[in-house]
């Protein structure tokens, strides 16, 4: 490498680094505001996160910003170039090049529509009122159908909004997926439907004061690895894994019920596993843009994962029921793992995907595709959503909501305008069953190993095979790397025969 | 003012706003990292909060703020200027003439090395070694004699050094206060050591959970008027105000000792002091260099003022011992009121700052002002401290280290080069007393307020006199337009003289 291209490297990293420490910054005061800034300084706060992004785009599309990109993004440099630079090259390529298409007006004016909606979908949804909330959809869905042109296509235009949350994927692959998915989780269950459940979930009726949940919470956390050296746990509305952006920062919260066990309990395996993700990312890629997972989908694999292959799993509860009795000795004491496994694993559709079990939350996820890649391709119209939302879950899951507020106007996302990020939570179950049955294949006894505590194996093969890379590899290339496959929903669909048939015995 | 004047005024603002911006999210960066970074984050924060800081200089110091204050400090300007403007100018203009006048390189070797001089001091101080920091603390020494030639001064060279944390305080001013104030309280304190004294601090030993501690110190909080839907309190090493540097978010440290309630309860009302003066600042300061205390002078007043006249009062526990009796039934079924006052009054001479009483607290910070000073005079050696100190321990307190750590090493400021800083604490402590007797005089019976639990008047006193004004005002002009008068140690010594008579029986 010669001496300039040396002295551009040098910039280059300066530059970045820059952009990480307001990344650093900006991660810690979202998490800070959603954890303990007192009620009357969010306003604040909220504009003090909105300054510090803007310096964030500001480097990223500054004059500098492109030259480095110029220089150092030719063929030949690239070849020469150090692989993490290299790539960090192609990355912010991409995102600058995603910033430039959109006319600096017309996204101004989509970031202050989205800001007013959001308001306007909490009031929506408290007042039951879809009517409401409708020409600001109608507004937001026009946009997004806009952004796809401008960000470009090659087969529809969700694909263009499909890639920022996981790259490369696309309607064509989607719709055969998310199609066998469907089809076969609607006939399993329709099999549990007409079984006789041997399933109890009266087990977990009872009062469990938040200091104890949390006693467990911070138990299970070790025990699966995440590092609480690296890593904080705190209680938010919703539960999440947020902090500075750094494998040495990583910050999950939870949230708990006293009337309501599981909910903690599963949302800290969940977290843990999006935070054990991140601790394992390789330190070489802090001060990059690929210091973060490799999408959302992957790392919803991994959250997946813990929470469910390994979370509601039967040796799961076999090793750690003790701990539960132990902390909870009144409500447990007769319960023996088995029922605690059957319990946890219940299936019963519901209206509210949050509240879903693990089988059926994947209808409610393919619901919502259907829907957004109709909107964006202009074969629905935002007006017929309630009447569209109904007959889907219906057809779907048997159930159908008497209000908006427990159909369409349930989730935040939309108001966000975030259209294409639904889709992420499916495929990370799909990689996280192919992910398992790959470890399989290495020789890791899943279960043996869950049942004997032995959580390093599994973290070392993730480590070696998806956290070490951050977003240095494509979703693809580290699911081709990992299982050398491309995605397959059948691994999902054959664990959730095989989970099902034992449990409802059908 | 002229459409051109106008236009200035309004860059100006928006530069103030984007400093004010980078000071919020510093606050909370900071105070996160004494209350939830994760061990392993820490570096990297600092590194952060370093960054963030660089951004708030070279703000501070660009051309940009340099023609604004060109332009709008002259004095033809200012007179027309919004008041609030033009202060914000002179404090700017104070500010940034101060940066201007230390060459960068030097500034950068003290930077440098204060952070190494910071952790030598903390093993020496481990180490119960004072020749390991020696060197260091000469070498910071010189530079501060340094800063006091470039910065300038009128009279004694102390004085440039005083004049940030203090702005317009001087030796000439301070030998006299601190003079009067030490051989009163030498005075009073011989004569308490030569009664038979009736304070019994045995009722204070005991076990008291945290959280049973963490209910008090926000029951007592939330009776004095802190705010906290405009702050928190959360745990740290050591007790302190901060958060996001404007009145909407205001956050309290406390640390709590099972052995030990008074600690945690004297810290919360201390810290609770400086949250309500924050709280309290006009909204309209903010996005200005003024919305914060006058000087730390001011600010200690009003930490010292309320866990000191009031909550060392007897009128005080008269009101509360019954909630702190109803949290710790045990320990105090049997203790009175008057004997509690009594207990939290107890006078005993200790070789630590940090642990001692209300009366002999001075005398450490008058034993500390007079080695500075002789130290940045030159009359004095840094070789020759644990001897001096020594010395002084025994004239004004009777009592000698036999260590270094317990001695010369015990506190971090001089490891920080914080020079000027020490005399703050009994300047706070000597305005707290003028403010009550003022307040006395305006027809507030303190005693019975406190006794009814009626903080509201004191509170509105203390905001329209002080807290309101912030920055605005210099700390002589809040003293002489809240009292009358200049700064005066006579009331803190009656203040004394009368306490302790009736306590001690003197």
């Amino acid at each position: 490498m010669g001496k300039a291209l040396e002295a551009v490297v040098t910039e280059f990293k300066e530059h970045m680094k820059k952009i990480a420490y307001y990344q650093n910054a900006l991660g810690v005061l979202y998490w800070d505001s959603r954890t303990n800034t007192p009620k009357k300084g969010q306003e604040r706060q909220a504009e003090v996160i909105g300054f510090l992004s803007t310096q964030v785009y500001q480097l990223t599309v500054a004059p500098e910003m492109n030259s480095y990109l110029a220089c150092l993004g030719t063929e030949a440099n690239l070849r020469v170039l150090d692989p993490v630079i290299a790539q960090s090259v192609r990355e912010y390529r991409k995102v600058n090049e995603r910033l430039k298409k959109i006319p600096p007006e017309l996204y101004q004016e989509y970031v202050i529509l989205t800001a007013k909606s959001e308001n306007i979908w909490e009031e929506a949804k408290q007042g039951n009122d879809f009517k409401m909330f409708e020409s600001y959809l109608t507004k937001i869905v026009d946009f997004n159908r806009k952004f796809a042109e401008f960000w470009g296509y090659q087969g529809h235009p969700y694909d263009a909004l499909l890639e920022p949350y996981e790259p490369g994927m696309t309607v064509a692959v989607l719709d055969q997926l998310f199609a066998a998915l469907r089809q076969a989780t609607v006939g399993i269950l329709k099999r549990i439907q007409d079984s006789a459940s041997p399933v109890d979930t009266q087990i977990f009726t009872g009062f469990f004061p938040k200091a104890k949940q949390e006693e467990l919470g911070r138990y299970l956390l070790q025990e699966i690895g995440f590092d609480m050296a690296a890593g904080t746990l705190h209680e938010s509305e919703h539960p999440f894994t947020g902090g500075a952006n750094h494998r040495g920062d990583v910050r999950l919260t939870t949230h708990y019920y006293e009337d309501d066990l599981l909910s903690s309990v599963f949302s800290c395996i969940h977290e843990g596993g999006h935070g054990i993700y991140e601790q394992n990312i390789d330190p070489a890629l802090i001060n990059t843009p690929l210091g973060t997972g490799a999408s959302m989908g992957i790392h919803e694999s991994q959250s997946r994962l813990y929470e469910n292959l390994i979370g509601r799993s039967r040796s799961f509860w076999r090793r750690y029921l003790p701990k539960v009795r132990e902390l909870f000795p009144e409500q447990f004491a007769k319960v023996d793992a088995d029922q605690f496994y059957r319990g946890v694993n219940c299936v019963m559709p519901s209206l509210i995907r949050t509240e879903a079990d693990e089988l059926t939350y994947n209808l409610h996820i393919i619901l919502r595709y259907e829907i957004e890649k109709a909107l964006i391709e202009g074969s629905c119209q935002v007006s017929d959503l309630p009447e569209i939302w109904g007959n889907k879950m219906e057809e779907y899951l048997g159930i159908r909501p008497q209000t908006d507020a427990e159909g369409v106007l349930q989730d935040v996302h939309w108001s966000s305008g975030s259209f294409g990020y639904f889709p992420s939570y499916s495929i990370g179950n799909i990689y996280s069953a192919q992910f398992a049955a790959a470890m399989e294949r290495a020789g890791l006894k899943l279960d043996q190993l869950i049942e004997e505590g032995d959580f390093q194996r599994i973290r070392e093969w993730l480590g070696a095979q998806i956290h070490r890379y951050g977003k240095l590899k494509t979703p693809a290339e580290i699911l081709k790397d990992a299982t050398g496959e491309t995605i397959d929903a059948s691994y999902l669909i054959r664990y959730f025969e095989k989970k099902y048939r034992e449990i409802y015995g059908i």
